[in-house]
């Protein structure tokens, strides 16, 4: 027998795709399903950047620099100085998505048995690329009741071992849209300098603050040695579909290293990079416009979810997530039983359970995940089905 | 000090792209440079397939499924039953290039400390991704002697132990040309039957053969379990910068295995799965015509590498690469040289040195490969370059 790989056999599927089986029976059915299960914005992509790809004009698409394209990483200093982030051309290697930027991060810092931190409940594709790198997740867990704060500094020492090597956090976050504050940015510069940690930071959702303003991993000083940003276009433009994202660092070494990551696989995608350069030229009120829709959603979800007895919605901060604590016996059953024993008015509600987002076995079992992708009118009829839902869940608890 | 990984320190930089300083001063300096070191064709892409991009009118720039398009994937089964492959959409997984086919491959299939058997000279980039799976890989030499055909079987017999999971072919071959017959890939067969291994095969240029028929993997019967077939459209549509290749297999347990890994990166980019679909029907003469031009250029280098003396380039089978034993010391130092100390009538040419293709250290010092990629006139000029070094070169030898 050919056996499948121990690393193939560990990775972990989707959480978030696995009831889209379920989906699909509703859907079939004739029931409307509301998906705020996925982070795949329903915003259009700005049409000036899809007319950059559409206007091209070159005879051969060709493999671009391994780095990407030089006059794309010369206008994303712009765009980094926009935000407060002074980089060079040099420190830019644009990559297959901010997932890749994630993987060659991870395959350029640690080794098989190596140890990376992040602060629970995390981007579940964390884990994939962990396996992927052999490496090892430690989850510190940061709890609902204080809306998902950067744990204490104790929880990181108590975690810190000689095998670890890195901290990861998603700022503004993902699941949880926690935003962290320049004093928990501080923290934990303080803990990567003592212990002689790289600190990756995913910042995919740095444009949707709502609560206080962004602070980057590169605005904190005196830790360029120890600083990886992972950057994607996707959300910030609406541009999931391209694969473009990009790892920024001034670490030289590991510039150096990650370029031969790069090399291997040639070059990231073309077409994309073509809207990625003409994104930076969008007017300067591009985000303004696409920030107050999302604010206005979640100010609506987040008072439609408080209002429901018994749940518990902490205000997030930042990027298109609300993470919401439920009177229910377990979430994967619940949102499973949404998809196939449950309507109201033919309609019903696709969340994610939180349980995915979790590297500790058992929690986040009443917790759910909510991704305001969706217009105020579909949020308000999706909290329709969940408040009824509620009512009719027969492993609901008080 | 915060250190570079182990892997990150091992992989090897490209073998291809690390003459680019030398050549880049040779321009400034008003060199012309004939680039016949990378495989990048000068062909220009169907405008046809171009305009599928240029004309596609979606409002968001939305990820794929995992595996890729639905309509994609039906439109690949009918590529493949043109080429005698019976497959169906969910024996497909589109993937980022023919690069991440390999790397999925080989995470799926092998754990770190496992062997992977691949007959030298091969495509410098396998090193790279054996080194992101942590595997070892076990190169068994074929000879310009013979053309670079399949090393006996033997070989492979003492190069088996076991640790050895997977033998990976590129067919027809990059670097060599070499064109596998159909007994050789029964002889393939033959092995991986007996040992229980998958065969990985590269089939990158299938549609560039031009002498003989092209056997494919997916032809041999029996082994539907063992074939894993990686392909990509960057060289069959001159669409190298698109990114787009497929892991094809009948395996269910490695198919659900590497859904999981296509998972972790959400989707393979968006607009040249457009392109890639529309590829599917290109008239059924477009592959005649560039294959002419292709054969037309192999017989140019073929015949002018021949008539240097000193020279031995076999005929190669496919492909748009040759292999030619040059009355040089050294390929690496003449390579440079050639770029830093040579030009004829102010210009010269780029070649790879052959080190770089061999996983054994020493072999290929005196061979180089040449990608013929530009048209027949640039290639007479460059060979009348290589002719005239040749002559100048200080570590000539007979």
């Amino acid at each position: 027998m050919l056996t499948i790989s121990n690393r193939g056999s560990q990775m972990p599927p989707s959480p978030i795709r696995k009831l889209v089986p379920y989906a699909e029976a509703a859907k079939k059915r004739g029931t409307i399903v509301y998906h705020l299960n996925i982070g795949q914005p329903d915003i259009a992509t700005p049409e000036i950047i899809l007319d950059a790809v559409r206007k091209s004009d070159f005879k051969v698409l060709e493999y671009s620099h391994s780095a990407g394209n030089e006059s794309y990483r010369k206008k994303l200093v712009k765009y980094y100085d926009n935000v407060g982030i002074n980089v060079n051309p040099e420190q830019i290697i644009i990559t297959t998505g901010g997932s890749e930027a994630i993987l060659f991060g991870f395959m350029a810092c640690m080794d098989a048995g190596d140890e990376v931190i992040i602060p629970e409940p995390f981007y579940a594709n964390y884990n994939g690329f962990a396996i992927e790198a052999g490496v090892q997740v430690i989850p510190i867990t940061s709890a609902i009741e204080t809306g998902f704060a950067l744990p204490p500094m104790e929880d990181f020492e108590k975690a810190i071992t000689p095998k670890t090597k890195a901290i990861v956090i998603c700022n503004p976050n993902n699941p949880t849209g926690y935003l962290y504050s320049k004093d928990e940015m501080e923290i934990l510069k303080q803990i990567i300098l003592k212990h002689n940690l790289y600190l990756f930071a995913d910042e995919a959702y740095r444009e949707f603050c709502y609560e206080g303003t962004h602070t980057s991993a590169m605005h904190l000083t005196g830790v360029d040695e120890n600083v990886v940003l992972m950057d994607t276009i996707s959300k910030r433009y609406s541009a999931c579909g391209g694969r473009i994202g990009a790892l920024v660092t001034k670490n030289k070494s590991l510039l150096a290293s990650v370029m031969k990551f790069a090399q291997a696989r040639l070059s990231p995608p073309s077409f994309a990079q073509i809207l990625g350069e003409a994104a930076v030229d969008l007017p300067a009120d591009y985000f303004d416009t696409t920030k107050a829709e999302y604010k206005k959603r979640r100010d609506t979800i987040v008072t439609r979810l408080n209002a429901i007895p018994g749940v518990f919605c902490p205000n997030p901060g930042g990027a298109f997530y609300a993470m919401a604590k439920l009177p229910i016996d377990d979430a994967d059953i619940f949102c499973q039983w949404l998809l196939e024993s449950f309507s109201y008015n033919g309609k019903t509600v696709m969340l994610a359970p939180a349980t995915g987002f979790y590297g500790t076995p058992g929690l986040g079992k009443q917790e759910v995940r909510l991704a305001y992708v969706l217009n105020t009118t579909a949020i308000n009829s999706a909290m329709d089905c969940l408040e009824q839902a509620l009512l009719a869940y027969p492993g609901r608890i008080m």
